[in-house]
């Protein structure tokens, strides 16, 4: 953000957002147009072998680019190597077990995935539940009509809909509010999944895909993408003809799902290739890939579809999505980036230097963390084992380094100069977070700060990992229905753990209950329980330290599914599932952030509407009327601590 | 194991080892000789879209196999269509930051590789540390001579070697003792390389080369690989040009590594193909593939080399290693297995069942762990949002799951029909255990016995998770230097967290200290830190709950390095490396985790050889010869939490 420098490259071009990469870029182009500055952004292999002194930033921003992102029109795109990033890290990412976020969440991620330079973000699955609706809603609002920099660039907000009217209502309802709304509709064509999922004919499948599109289309929407789900397993000559049947509908992108992630990278290029070759009517589309990640290959062949002709990806932050997920963005973009002339010259309109906060924020929200061998994003990707003398890193750079960290925008503490420490105010605060892409004011504010000196009287060095954490922790939480008053907490290899808690409700009241335990998280998270009164099963514990050192800040994740179940529709299977809801809470004491985590949790799932009656009825409920109460709970097993000749007896 | 059953195929066939796949084969074969049984272990498709009831295991087992392994002969395979699995996971995996495993852990990874029937088992690169050749030295006399199944399949033993003599005859000594000793050189041939890191002309790159297998040879090792590092950005010519001489001088195999994983799958195919049909006598020798995986395209790249010609493959169990790691073993031979027709026809000797195995095992020792949408291995791999209903799992199967669990050996528990719980004996747990694959009998039983019915004690049902958290908590530490004794903690949001902690050496005798710290973990280890004075840097730190449910083992895993370092010698930059070191606690009380894994981390590391002396030093401190200490320890931030008012005047 504060990187990019807006200029004008020619009167017939948009202002394009210039990333300041550190490599020069002497290359000639392959593309096909002429432009003042077209080269990659990355280096070629032979200047690699020749290192060089950085160049000055501002010397570097002028001679590198970004290419110019050609004008939004829905079923063609006038420059040919352009190929579009679609996101749909909101939609099926967030169909993962546990990866349920808040309104607030993925209004964050969207609007990170617009300062990414995304050309759609596909923002949820409307018809699933009220909730999901109002996300997407609001996000074609807030995301969908405000440009994310200074280069105008607005991007495509997408709602999902299976091939029926409620689902299509419930999409464009959701989406139409943006300044460029697309609805995606899919039904299955692969025989398996109609003879046993759909228990439909051919014939009535095509004629639900192209009565669906030509619905969407007659509701105003004029940018409609259509997906034959499992496309991978469909005979192909019925594949062409359910395209070209929904393209004569009205269908401006078709998407060619590996729905099974099935697929190998030259059997996914062929089909790419075939389609185009053999669909009439094709060369008026846009055709798009999403594959799935079951062997390892979603990458691999979404470039092969790329280089056979597609023109839409689709992608999600690291990767995430269901069962193995789906093509993570960044490696496509990097691929695309770094080897641009194996892939046909393609380029994106991706500012890669968001990159890393794009990862960040949706590993905390989604609550799926990412391996540290992940390429791109993985704590690792960029390290070698520590140690390596200094002169060495310099010595060799290039010899192990394909990418350097700055252009995915990694270390950038390095560079803006600012050190937070105790002595920092508001002031500093708030510029380091508006660096971060954090623009908040006011209680919001506060909060942070009030947390920020808390955690400086302790901590010398604190690092941007720290900030987010905080961040993390106070700005992205949900409604807050309970807050954490205070905690005391005894425990050790005596075994008898024992918590006291002190919650607070919106109201102010107050509520203390203690609770023994298996151990400290045990004993506290019961008395949570014995105050909060809604039986929930923890399904996923886990915890990191932020930073290294034995001072660093703990950030708690847990997932919890409520035995009273929240249920909303997959997308995919249209059967009821059970939402888990994820929180995270961070703190120096270990204990602490856990409990902050799990009343996260408890906030985000009572915040779920169809919720909202019993959770009022639970803050009230009169044996709590108290105010000052104080439950012993007995402990669920008992009855299981009998001596083993007790029950045998 | 104690799943396969040895049969012989015809008096022309050793006998071999038969998975008992829940897949009946009735495809016909593909392949180019004839055998009884001969069938992808894998449905095809159109059979699974006739989902049948599951026929009984007996009639399985007969049905379905595995192809045979053809005999191990360095430079050639008899079998056209097998290709050889070369893991590296203890080599190229184990040189990733933070995954430095004991000698213990690396002999139990190179059982259960063996066990998996992995071909080449990369063992270490014994010039590294003497620790390294001891390791390696353990894994060839009692991993490479021993079947690890009925089908008497010994892996060869390789240990790598930089191209001079001192490190060929390290490699040489440690692998010596194996039935199937390699040894594996390489030097760089990339212009980069050969002029930054080398500095070296081509011709003396050649001349070193052939001059290094022939000496590999001359000590007796018939068995010789050759890696031309970086291969992927050498130039053609010179690389035909290296291999050639090397072929000469009597290297079996030459492996063709992209070091830097920046191929992608069409051109690291053409790499290979280039150099099969261009390379005098390379088909006297076996052509391998090594991909690292900065791009996400590792997976694709072998199986497009494998495709191309060659029939070894080097991976790692969960793609670990530098950077963005390797190829992963599980999705390279699953990807094989399910998609054979598209991959020429190939097979492998690996038997998949005990790939979630040796997942864990290698997760857990290198603590490097598996995020949840890991192809293959990932916690969520099989999983869909939870709460379909059970009659929409059986309905669909088939419709979203290419690999059924039960193929990579998940599920096991619901299989063996033993539950253990309270009233479990040693027998029971032996049982168990040993279907997991651990061995083991007298004292190490009777602590994981005793650690058992403790956790029994408090939690009903045990899974086959918590107690591999056991066995890896109890068996798989390293040589105890420090045990914990008794653990005592207060904490809370009034922030005065005060841990008491008494450690045991290992003639008894015991410590005591007491701190104060930010959290509990934190006055925990600075209690420990005040006993063991040792200086160490805490770089990770992390926990995970085992199992769901509020009852759940929390297991920790932390990484230390040491402020005096531990070096050891990188295998490609040939520079002095610190080293870092992993452990790992489990226990229902995080606190007592935590405590657990950091003096497991502080024992690895004590037990590192050239500490030895300083380790004993400690332990003898006179300070500590009192035996009951008690040690008030004044927190090193004490000066930054005077008030900041205070310290700007």
């Amino acid at each position: 953000m504060a990187m990019a420098i807006s200029i004008s490259i020619s009167p017939n071009h948009n202002p394009v957002s210039f990333s300041s990469n550190t490599n020069p870029c002497p290359r000639p182009s392959i593309l096909l147009f002429p432009k003042p500055c077209i080269s990659s952004a990355f280096p070629s292999l032979s200047r690699r072998s020749l290192p060089s002194p950085p160049l000055p930033r501002s010397l570097l921003a002028a001679r590198c680019s970004l290419l110019p992102r050609p004008e939004y029109i829905p079923n063609r795109i006038d420059d040919p190597s352009y190929v579009r990033i679609f996101d749909t890290t909101l939609r099926d990412g967030e169909q993962s077990p546990g990866a349920t976020m808040t309104s607030k969440e993925k209004l964050a991620i969207a609007r990170q995935l617009a300062r990414l330079g995304v050309d759609i973000i596909e923002a949820g699955f409307p018809a699933s539940s009220p909730d999901d609706l109002e996300a997407v809603r609001s996000i074609a609002i807030e995301v969908g009509n405000i440009p994310a920099d200074e280069s105008g660039h607005v991007p495509v907000i997408c709602g999902l809909a299976r091939c029926n009217k409620k689902d299509i209502d419930a999409a464009w309802e959701a989406v139409r509010h943006a300044k460029r709304p697309r609805v995606h509709t899919f039904i299955a064509t692969s025989e398996i999944h109609m003879k046993y999922k759909l228990k439909k004919s051919r014939e009535e499948v095509v004629r639900i895909a192209s009565e669906m599109v030509a619905y969407a289309r007659s509701l105003g929407c004029e940018d409609v993408e259509f997906s034959p789900e499992d496309a991978g397993r469909s005979d192909r000559e019925f594949l062409y003809y359910v395209l070209e049947e929904v393209i004569k509908a009205g269908a401006t992108t078709v998407n060619i799902p590996d729905t099974v992630g099935y697929t190998l990278p030259s059997e996914f290029g062929r089909l790419i290739a075939d389609i185009k070759a053999n669909t009439h009517g094709i060369e008026n589309v846009i055709i798009s890939t999403h594959c799935q990640n079951d062997l390892g290959l979603a990458t691999a062949n979404t470039l092969a579809g790329a280089y056979a002709g597609a023109r839409q990806l689709e992608v999600t932050v690291n990767g995430i999505g269901e069962r193995a997920g789906n093509a993570s963005l960044e490696e496509v973009v990097m691929a695309i980036k770094c080897r641009k002339e194996l892939v046909g010259g393609l380029h994106t309109g991706i500012n890669s230097k968001h990159i890393v906060m794009a990862s960040k924020m949706v590993a905390e929200y989604s609550g799926l963390h990412v391996q540290p061998h992940k390429a791109i994003v993985g704590a690792n990707a960029f390290a070698h084992e520590s140690g390596i003398h200094q002169d060495g890193m310099l010595k060799y750079k290039g010899t192990y380094e394909i990418i350097s960290p700055e252009d995915i925008g990694l270390s950038r503490s390095n560079e803006s100069g600012i050190v937070l420490g105790k002595l920092s105010g508001r002031h500093a605060l708030r510029s380091r977070l508006l660096e971060f892409g954090y623009d908040i004011n006011g209680k919001e504010l506060d909060d942070v700060f009030k947390r920020f000196k808390e955690v400086a009287e302790k901590k010398k060095h604190i690092s941007d990992d720290d900030i987010e954490a905080l961040i993390s922790d106070e700005i992205f939480q949900p409604q807050v229905v309970w807050s954490l008053g205070d905690l005391q907490v005894t425990c050790g290899t005596l075994g008898l753990s024992t918590a006291t808690v002190k919650l607070i409700t919106t109201d102010g009241e107050e509520k203390i209950a203690c609770s023994i335990g298996t151990g400290p998280v045990d004993a506290a998270y019961k008395a949570v329980d014995s105050i909060v009164q809604i039986p929930v099963t923890l399904q996923e514990y886990s915890m990191n330290a932020v930073t290294e050192g034995i001072d660093a800040i703990a950030t708690t994740r847990v997932v919890i599914r409520g035995d009273n179940s929240h249920t909303s529709t997959h997308a995919l299977t249209g059967e009821s599932v059970h939402r888990t809801f994820s929180g995270s809470g961070a703190g120096m004491d270990i204990v602490v952030s856990s409990v902050r985590a799990y009343i996260s949790a408890l906030n985000k799932m009572l915040g779920f509407q169809d919720l909202s009656a019993s959770k009022a009825a639970a803050a009230k409920d009169k044996s709590f009327q108290l105010g000052f109460t104080r439950v012993y709970r007995i402990r669920r097993c008992d009855k299981a601590t009998l001596p083993s000749n007790a029950k045998k007896a």
